[in-house]
């Protein structure tokens, strides 16, 4: 007789495996009479209950998102997730995603929602200086890592890269090559690594000695759902406009630079022989720009594996874990062909 | 005295909030004597088992791989993916990430590995006709949807969009611009879609009486670990060498035209003035390429959508849900910036 499995009970009960397997470990979900007839069949077919492996240890992947955000996913996200994948497949554990709006994650009971997916521990992404619920999940004691966040309200349990010093080293490549009229576009209030780059710019112009201009610097989005793509259209549009003195821009994400490179294209202006252009995060694309963009490269996949094992040494109890710290969180300049010196007048 | 929790009852006995969840829930990961002593404090504080919410259902998409692929998600996946979030938020299921190269998932027991996961359904990406391990999750009644396979064993789990007739729609609108020189590229070997795709583009050019150049069609990645961007630079790198008469290319997906826009600004090629390229795959990118890129566009976030509605009827019960069909399905052709008539000599 072929071996009993969970499949063989489902099939021959006419319900689904999820309804056994639920009935065999006791979940409330399944009354109590259907419980004793599903393990009765089991034991007369010779189910072992140990023939079923133990569930894995679940790291869920919580993105925060706008309200009306038309994806969840980003080249940074990717990138992340990547590495957070790499690690579970490594160490056996599964990978889970729960993306919801920032809003909404504050007004629920997230532990409880979090459980529900039987998660074990959570790395918590896009998350911003406004995202309380992450107080409730360290109250909770629930293990977590958030991703370069700026809630001043977790200090243990964020995982942050150096953005200010590669974002100063692009700034001053720029100054260098002889620009003065450097544009800055970030996109994400409250998002501090992108503060974090506001900072490297705006230091390395003052050590340069060049006065900071506000009008440099697009205000944010009106709309928090524009994307970042969306968004680096529109605001080097008008930054090209008001002020067409500029000769170069340094954008805080992949996006942005992308939106940008659009607009200059739109606008008749060649990169980089009439705007230089510098992003951040490389990815694949970034290569394949026209022309391959120069960036500051911040290990997305890297910090994703990072937290991943931060995280998972925080779920097997060691609640001493420091967040790792590691030269390559510096980041670094990789120099293609997006910046030239600026134009003689 | 503050209400028992999973969470409280791990603090106090100094374990993990997993390690509790588990004990409750009698897993057999958990030894017989831990299981008791746990549950007794549980008792004793007065925790009862229904404040514990069951588990949601968990939709897991399996995303099969190449042995080295860096990288699991592409900006297909990511609208896939994105629509499957959409329904399982709306819906209240988890959805979990899996990724495996092809080769082990041919290998090991899957039906258990997915089990392990608490998975109750799985929807397939980037499966081929080599995925034999798909038979084995059909055969167990694993409750699966395989998305643009080629699998021939397994015609009633595949959710497929029609991908020869827009491809078809394409060629024939750079016929009618005028051109009669036209590459094709493809990259994923046993891929049903860019297969599909490939028919569309010859049936386009029998139908104007232009004859089929094997020459035009650029041989496979020799290297199955070549990412779809790369392979478009390489590929349309020879084919601008080995066939400079070409004055348009059809590529199989944005990246592969990514790759292709990438190799003619190497070259010195304008588009669309020495050569028009049409993509496939609408996503945010195709409209801030430099220019604009013409492409086909396949709903891939309502394909994720549908997908996800189809299996979560199949994992209700509903054995005989039968695939979506819809008149979106067809995909259509997005005329942007990068197509225009040929060169005249």
């Amino acid at each position: 007789m072929k071996k009993p499995t969970i499949y063989t009970l489902a099939q021959e009960l006419g319900t689904s495996p999820s309804t056994v397997s639920r009935a065999l470990n006791n979940s409330p979900k399944i009354s109590e009479s259907r419980r004793r007839a599903i393990k009765e069949l089991a034991s007369r077919r010779g189910f072992k209950l140990r023939d079923f492996s133990p569930r894995l240890t679940n790291l869920c992947v919580l993105i925060c998102t706008g309200t009306n955000d038309e994806t969840i996913f980003s080249d940074y996200t990717d990138q992340v997730i990547n590495g957070v994948n790499r690690y579970c497949n490594e160490q056996d554990l599964e990978l889970s995603i729960y993306s919801s709006p920032r809003e909404k994650l504050n007004s629920i009971d997230v532990v409880k929602e979090l459980f529900r997916r039987n998660v074990d521990g959570v790395i918590i992404l896009n998350a911003n200086s406004k995202c309380n619920f992450i107080e409730q999940i360290e109250k909770e004691k629930l293990p977590c890592c958030c991703l370069l966040s700026g809630n001043p309200q977790i200090p243990n349990n964020i995982l942050s890269v150096n953005n200010q010093t590669p974002a100063r080293k692009a700034v001053e490549y720029l100054i260098q090559l002889g620009h003065r009229h450097i544009g800055f576009l970030y996109s994400a209030p409250n998002n501090q690594a992108q503060l974090d780059r506001l900072e490297g710019y705006k230091s390395a112009l003052q050590a340069a000695g060049i006065p900071l201009k506000e009008e440099y610097i697009p205000e944010m989005p009106t709309s928090p759902e524009t994307t970042g793509i969306e968004y680096g259209f529109q605001a080097a549009t008008r930054l090209t406009e008001e002020s067409p003195e500029i000769t170069a821009l340094f954008a805080a994400s992949t996006d942005l630079a992308a939106g940008a490179r659009s607009a200059f294209y739109r606008k008749g202006l060649s990169v980089p022989e009439d705007i230089s252009l510098i992003g951040c995060d490389d990815n694949p694309h970034a290569e394949y720009f026209c022309p391959p963009l120069t960036v500051v490269d911040i290990p997305n996949i890297r910090l994703g594996q990072s937290a991943a094992t931060w995280l998972h040494r925080k779920i097997e109890g060691d609640s001493s874990a420091k967040p790792p710290q590691e030269p390559w969180m510096e980041g670094r300049l990789i120099i293609r062909e997006t910046t030239a010196p600026p134009h003689s007048e």
